[in-house]
């Protein structure tokens, strides 16, 4: 199984396009499969998403609703609310696979593939492809 | 890799279970493996849940609960709230895998796989099958 | 496809850690690829999660704020509130890959693979790992 594992520049965004990195990976790759995307970290997590047009700005005012960063949260280290970041994954999984057909990602129109990254205290992420040869 | 793409008719339905195309599909392969199934798509996701007794139609429902269809997104064309629409698919990812014994989707008594979908402009939909043969 | 089927006992607790059941299934396979770990069933979900810093409390606290076991529910039996349960698995789903390297998981360091679990109705899930060889 081919794999590669990437650095990934997240800064103070919390919402960072991949699908670059992801589609030269799958097109090394030149042949039918699935590509699976991995982050090994426990304070981010993998979505499919329009970029671009408002959406990303979007998921990340609202993970502040649906995780508010207060003081409800038992884990407590970090930024104030960083208990949130660490509940994160289990709504947005660090695992997605995407299918790839002689190589290009079978995407559709106006999905990227992105990190969601809650946690401004680490602007470098890992992120680990897999590809599952046909 | 045996490869299927499907168009699936969601209308104004919000839930739609795609069980039925999903099986025939395992069947045809029958061999063990994993089957994929994707949606190319923006607004949509997919999930596991029991059908037909109240659930999906809590879910339908809940979905204005978690995203609310009101004028706080960025993302804003077509019906009123479609930037919701837009957020939908980093909570209920549209890449799905679930174990096939023989052909046989490994389901459980009351799992059926369904397509979660907000976006009522959008009648019609794709949804791409892939089999990873063990 | 080597595969198995395990019995974990969740009991009452929402979060049980799987980690090292999926562990010695990937160190058995001795080998570079990809583990798929599933839950056949209609109320519980799979996530990769701190454990053991207060995250695993977290997440079951916040279910209720996400999933309020109020009677908004269509769908009643059990429990009151389970019609929440029901709703869970769109939101953390029952279906996830880890890679897996030389019969290692290929998890980051504060990653753990959990049993999600609203439904203290049922103290005994089944889990199924699947293993695609590189």
């Amino acid at each position: 199984m081919p794999s590669q594992q990437l650095e990934v520049t997240t800064g103070q965004r919390r919402i960072t396009d991949v699908t670059g990195a992801c589609a030269a990976f799958a097109a090394a790759q030149a042949a039918d499969g699935l590509l699976h995307v991995f982050l090994p970290h426990a304070t981010a997590g993998l979505a499919l998403l329009e970029t671009g047009a408002g959406s990303d700005d979007d998921l990340a005012a609202h993970l502040d609703a649906l995780l508010p960063r207060d003081d409800r949260w038992r884990h407590r280290h970090g930024s104030p609310g960083h208990g949130a970041d660490h509940v994160l994954p289990a709504l947005i999984s660090p695992s997605l696979s995407v299918p790839v057909d002689a190589g290009q990602l079978a995407l559709g129109t106006w999905q990227s593939i992105v990190v969601v990254d809650a946690n401004v205290d680490n602007p470098i992420r890992t992120l680990r492809l897999s590809f599952l040869r046909a």
